[in-house]
């Protein structure tokens, strides 16, 4: 499972940046899920497809995150995204955030698949094999 | 129709603000519509009782919004909010974003009371009488 | 002034959307400001430079906003620019979110050049320039 | 240095939600930071202040949160913080988002005190006598 991560690009714009200057803490989460749902589209699923034809969506129930460097306005972010784990109703991903090269954060992911009620529940098979390859 | 405005205060952290040291002007939307939702509050009614019992929901049509001067990291803002017009499915509130008594932004917003299929439908009659008073 | 308006397009994702199950109202002033900043880029200027070179920003001063139609989780959003007029220290844009041809919101937003004190001053020569092409 | 927590409650506005119907996850972090914030000023200590006179700021270095539970709109969110261990330069704080006395999310947070160039640095003397209390 340990194949090259994805990847994606997004600039940073004001709306990320906060009165420190610099990127805010919570935004970090923002191109993290932006760039785990690429990652789900080029595999071929799109979350409101899964919800609305399967009735499931993923969520996010533990987020280990360090910071280590600040991103700043006009910055270049590239955002790598890699599968660690994959369960039948769970899986793990490793995700940092880049520029230029240098790491400025990075992240544990773990997500649930849970059906309309919030209750967890399998991932649909689809899904599973897609990820398996 | 024109009685006191209701007013709330919130204060200024840092998800508000961006780069340019300044609360980001997206944000004074997200205020005007937190200062909506606690005046409809007092009148009784929340927007998830509305959603869930009578399956409707208020969404914003037209903004026209005013930004006479900038607010700060940890500035109280007091948030005014009147009433200008009720129709059957529509009405018309007017905003003032103000700090110590001076206006840093104003802004009228028309709001449709809308189905759960995104249609135009009448307000329920409670809401009405309870604006109308 | 009137020639073709610059396009970018953007994804929507669960960051934009609310419990009403489509974008939150204030977020389409958040894609149109990428846009905006896209297009100033295109020209050849980045606000972070501005800012540190020429000790100069833009700042919103008014924004009259219509929503026409929602926008939901997974639609690609077409933002369009277009300028409408500029002065020595002001513009003014008209521009247009728009999904699959059809608009979804349009809005004129109004931008004043301020300094480092937030005063108004006059553009940088390079981009009245820039601007007037 | 185990007392009782600080406790501050915010509402659920359709800002915090997202299109799966809950709170978005980013933004427990966005309440994280409120209460952190509100819990300073009752130590005597605002933000802006310490970035203006002391020319210091705190910012995340790592952050870990379990999410238990979703949270929706008009819900009443309860911030828990407490202070776990505070040396020269950084502290580590916990804080519980509750409902109605059930624990929805629980993070670890690790801030470090920098200056204007993103150094790290000793904090205000006033500020470790004032959290030695």
């Amino acid at each position: 499972m340990p194949d090259a991560p994805h990847r994606i690009a997004f600039p940073v714009y004001y709306e990320d940046t906060d009165a420190g200057g610099i990127v805010y803490y919570a935004n970090y989460l923002k191109f993290a899920e932006r760039a785990r749902t690429e990652w789900l589209k080029e595999k071929g699923f799109s979350q409101r497809a899964l919800r609305e034809s399967e009735g499931v969506l993923f969520v996010v129930t533990h987020c280990d995150v360090y910071f280590r460097q600040p991103a700043f306005l006009d910055d270049v972010l590239d955002i790598e995204t890699q599968l660690r784990e994959c369960g039948r109703a769970t899986m793990t991903m490793h995700q940092r955030v880049c520029r230029a090269g240098a790491t400025l954060a990075e992240m544990t992911v773990e997500l649930a698949c849970v059906n309309g009620a919030g209750r967890p529940t399998r991932m649909p098979e689809a899904i599973c094999a897609a990820l398996a390859e």
